[in-house]
């Protein structure tokens, strides 16, 4: 019960790169409200913020998804039902995106729920692929001849994201629902400065005739 | 009248890795609801289920796409016609998601229909699925040398999705449409659990210089 | 000043594959009416009607973009600016389809507007396609060493839809706008039924090891 | 820390055709203004505008990409961030898209302040362009053997961008909204007609058997 990383890729890339795409939905301006054209503009300042935290959320996935399977020859029935576990959680991401952008100018407590449920599906994203990078660990037989698996930059990063997202949603539930927002973005900023690049590098420019 | 398996997977997975992220277009809080949050997020939860379920549907149809279209070295003029006719039941189910996710908390009657349409759209899709399978069956052109076209996994999924939708449709019709929307995620679970890899594993990995 | 023929094709796909599949989010069911949900449904049906049509449509000129470009070795200037014209007008058709949706069940001056803007966007996609074959078949150069292309198949179709086009949007403009509605359905079906394969089968299958 | 060309680009077709093609959601008749269709679709003159405009926008980045990626060997982290940087523009423009073609039947306060957002989006997309060139330019490594990476295609188009989008942003600012909109049109089909192939061709057309 084996796949091919190259379809599992695709698929992927192809659920990542919509996920990614329709975060730009959520922002909009009521016409009605362009009377006070700059006004309406600068109020929307919580969809701005939520699309470029999400944005560079999911960009951050991608790099760490890809440069999971760059290392792998194959994919397992385990490693399978975690990916689709994955892109089920990074589908959701913009769901909790609009309740962010929606809370931020609403009471605070619509603000609390918001950065909670955002930093909760954020953290079940880390761990999905924390586990798999485990289980990729945990199975040599999986990875291409020769290929390091260690892959130290998921480590860190998940390191990180597992402690500073129960953090900033203990935070937003208590006390700084704003800071919790805030945190989300230098998260997923530091994701993606830190992303590591592939364990091959596959050369797959076709050679000129 | 041939074509090459690889254009053909490529637009079925563009198409059905589009399908399932537009799936989170239904979810979606009222703004105004929002000054009881933790109210109006729970008050969603037959949007949760319902994506969960077409996610799962719509995954598990992936995977066994996918397994079918590994063992295959072209595609003939009746699979084209049949992968069409798959690949518009697959684009049309976020229509019967969005039906059970609003009626779930409306009439009962709204319930029935929702899981009754839900319900057809699954099974044909089920029905079009073992319809290809059949096909390839009895083509043996449209296998690659020495492939075994039994794919045994696909007929049990077949089997058991065409008993229980038709049995969920029946029980949601006449008596309880809650228990034929979670007949619907237990389906989609089993097939994706059960999913079978693919006939050969293409090592699509590209050499390192 | 050219292009290869595969990456140009990868981007085709993905765009048609988006514009196939967002045509389902101008169906649905205002909650509202889901008191009476088997007749709320039933009402849909020019929504239904309108899905099917432009799936079919969008889903013969995938078909026939694959088969000109299988034949192919690289792509021109001017083919890429006929194909981006073409991706405009593909992606532009969920505009019209909801129209034609929306008008069937208004005031039959609503309903000849519809069909004669979903005709002339029908028609516009027709002549690109058949601009695009007449001007691969004027360049040698452009098609693969001992490749014919000739591509007769194409040519029907243009011819076909080219009058059935303009006759549909006459009667739609004249008298009967639903009949129109059919005819467009009809011309998709049969573009779908008759659509050829690949000049060349690429048997991209990667070999096991 | 380095990424291999091919699913780089495959991502980042994948975020541009769906950018491109969700712009379509921007275009919508009122059901209730259907009672005059043709009035209707003449008063929304402003989203055919600015749908063509983003559509052939969108399409001339894809062609500049495609240019310079087709140079490289590899890609290094810089060109990774900025490329990320990039796809969060494209991705962003459906936002001052719709806003374009909201203004433009709004007051001229909304117009002017909508085209100078346009502009500043369409200018910041450029400035990533030109910034993504020079940095493979001064990177001989990244490009492949005996490859020329002087493109002047992409200085002359990028030249041409950052005189031409200040100069319409300080027009629409002031004056002329509407004339702003149409020199970002006028820009962005020059940027389509003056496009640069490939450097190299790669002759991906997989041999027949």
């Amino acid at each position: 019960m084996r796949w091919s990383t190259s379809r599992v890729e695709a698929f992927s890339d192809g659920v990542i790169a919509i996920a990614i795409t329709l975060l730009v939905l959520e922002i909009g301006v009521d016409p009605d409200a362009l009377a006070e054209p700059w006004r309406a503009l600068a109020d929307q300042w919580p969809s701005y913020l939520a699309y470029v935290t999400s944005f560079l959320t999911v960009g951050s996935v991608w790099l760490a998804h890809h440069s999971l399977f760059s290392r792998l020859r194959e994919v397992d029935a385990t490693l399978m039902r975690l990916n689709i576990a994955l892109l089920m959680l990074v589908s959701f991401l913009p769901f909790p995106t609009q309740l962010v952008a929606d809370a931020l100018t609403e009471s605070e407590a619509a603000e609390r729920a918001a950065v909670v449920v955002y930093g909760a599906v954020a953290l079940s994203i880390e761990l999905v692929l924390a586990t798999m990078a485990r289980h990729v660990a945990s199975q040599p037989g999986l990875a291409g001849d020769g290929e390091e698996v260690r892959a130290p930059g998921a480590r860190k990063r998940g390191f990180l994201s597992v402690v500073v997202y129960p953090l900033a949603i203990v935070l937003g539930l208590l006390a700084f629902p704003d800071l919790a927002a805030f945190a989300y973005l230098a998260v997923a900023i530091r994701a993606v400065v830190s992303a590591q690049g592939e364990g091959r590098i596959a050369l797959a420019r076709i050679p000129t005739d």
